[in-house]
């Protein structure tokens, strides 16, 4: 029986900066980044044996700001549905990080952060960073915590590529790992889609090779390049249920270039709330990391990435998500049981998506908290 | 035994002007359009009863010419595999029409074209136009051409909502109908992409509110819209097929914005290459159009909407055609059965996705010359 659900009342985002002098992190491209500041939150308790710390990936727009409230804000965060006493993510019984990505723009250093070296934000100065980059990030931050071993990492889409990378990258500071809508390499079909949004924004003549900052922000641009990623996160049904053909305040065709269409409308109001809380060049830089993201590239194939790795994976896919299709998730668990590791998949029927990671929490819930109550018993 | 294949050499696209001064073109949107040029091709012979006329209707960017060679080019027409002597559409048998549609800019009149009232492209001022519009259009020319009576009208894609927008039109008029990869009503998520596609275009400076003909053309904006279109016209599995997840000249992530990947690559030639050969407000006209499109709306269903249709029918669809899936033509099949129509329906199994319908001509040629043949004796 599940505990009384609650809120988690008012959360804190918090600020981790490393790398201020020595030990620069890395990057993949051969450059180096420092100081790095990276947001995250915590919900919950770290026990006494520092053994229940679950680390939750977000995705492409999403913040640190994963559960309750932050002050003098009315939303809760992102996955507050997920996290909280008596949630999936249970704070009574886990310590919850949700720990932000290099590369972004919402508290962590990005393109729009400033250059030590120059007094001016990065822009296409920024290194390019990857998926592996944000991972070692986050690696510093949860050695901050004085956590050694993670108990979970969890993720949905590019969360989900994230826990992949952690359990490869550090396959003994990883216990459980939930990849949930995800992939271990971008579709050439994703990776288009990624294209013309970056081409939207590039052709926005605001978007001044990057250098916008304090001027006009590429705001068509960006709006475009969300308006395409929130059809290919909606599916064909659930667009018909949500939309159907229905118009949008007007009784007839308005035969005008102005919005006729429900679905219009929807697509033009994310667009443009989208281009007042995200940064142009970071949707560049992290749209990339993902396109560059293939788990099995170094190693030869996506069993051998695997050989390593020591976790228990749960495997979560949605029937109706054609952005990162269920075939992709199998092809993670095939790899996976090639190495003999216990891998449990499963494939919710849902209507809504790629959304549905966002969506139907009751059967993730139920779904991620007997993994965690069980894999944390068993290991 | 299909008789052997050949070419139907050389071809010139002719044109039909008509309403001017009197009898104009009355449009669904309630303003008046004349005179009206429309560009149109035929190839083989009409014969003495006048009863072998076939109609073939265009998709988005096609064009009158269909087949054989214009003089001093080296492409054929964009259905050249379709329509020839032995071919799917044998012109040694029938006489095949292919008739542009108004809105564009091929040849025929559209918002490029000089309004004559002011001397000037017509730009914005160009009425919106219909389906049923350029069918209607279509109707003054085939009654120029003295044919009462059509064989078949044909058409993929937005052609196949012409061949059934002139049944439902002119029952009289019509024997045979193939739609291909149609439907009877544009899905919302054909219409959010649709829209994304007319907000790049419109979001280009250059556009100018329509009014950039003598300038520079809003190059950026209709090609990012036609790369959004090339995504939805190819398949996931066709892109892993013809793509993976392959580099373009270069062995290894180049880690900058420049083009990684060939899938990119691809997208960015066919958006450049668009640009050269198609007017950015005709996209906006004609998407609109496509986006208007919903046979059953003025008769309450789709089932009553044919209630007056006379033709037979051959429905195709392709199993990987996500943009308009089977179940679109499936439900076309269910009207007219409804209404005791003689309906065969196939979907040709093909991992091409929309541009099936211009891939699998085997399939399609044994599938339509039959049916023609059959059709044309049972009548």
């Amino acid at each position: 029986m599940p505990s009384e659900q609650g809120s988690l009342g008012i959360t804190e985002t918090k600020y981790f900066t490393f790398a201020e002098g020595t030990d620069p992190l890395l990057l993949d491209c051969g450059r180096t980044l420092g100081p790095v500041t990276l947001a995250y939150e915590t919900y919950g308790e770290l026990s006494d044996a520092r053994d229940n710390a679950v680390l939750i990936c977000h995705a492409l727009s999403g913040d640190a700001h994963a559960a309750g409230f932050n002050a003098d804000e009315d939303k809760p965060g992102w996955w507050d549905v997920m996290i909280g006493p008596g949630k999936g993510f249970d704070t009574d019984k886990y310590f919850v990080i949700c720990a932000n990505i290099i590369g972004g723009c919402k508290g962590s250093t990005g393109p729009s952060s400033i250059n030590p070296l120059t007094g001016w934000p990065y822009g296409l100065s920024f290194p390019f960073v990857t998926i592996k980059d944000m991972v070692n990030a986050q690696k510093r931050l949860i050695e901050h915590l004085g956590i050694e071993k993670l108990l979970c990492v969890a993720g949905g889409s590019m969360g989900g590529m994230q826990a992949l990378q952690w359990t490869v990258s550090y396959p003994k500071m990883v216990r459980l790992v939930i990849p949930i809508a995800s992939t271990g390499r971008l579709s050439p079909q994703a990776i288009a889609f990624d294209e013309v949004g970056r081409a939207a924004i590039m052709s926005d003549p605001d978007w001044r090779g990057g250098d916008y900052y304090e001027k006009s922000v590429p705001q068509r641009g960006l709006s475009i390049a969300r308006m395409i990623g929130h059809i290919t996160y909606l599916s064909d049904k659930s667009m018909h249920q949500k939309f159907s053909r229905n118009l949008q305040d007007k009784a007839e065709y308005g035969y005008d270039f102005v919005t006729d269409f429900q679905v219009e409308s929807y697509l033009h109001y994310k667009g443009d709330s989208f281009v007042k809380r995200f940064d142009a060049n970071s949707y560049l830089y992290i749209t990339k990391a993902m396109d560059y993201f293939d788990i099995a590239q170094s190693f030869g194939s996506l069993t051998e990435a695997f050989s390593k790795v020591k976790a228990k994976f749960l495997v979560i896919s949605f029937s109706s998500d054609w952005l990162f299709p269920s075939y992709q998730s199998k092809e993670i668990v095939r790899a996976l049981r090639q190495n003999d590791i216990d891998a449990i998949y499963t494939e919710i029927e849902s209507d809504y998506g790629h959304d549905a990671f966002l969506l139907e929490t009751d059967a993730l819930a139920s779904l991620i908290s007997n993994f965690l109550k069980h894999g944390r018993k068993k290991v």
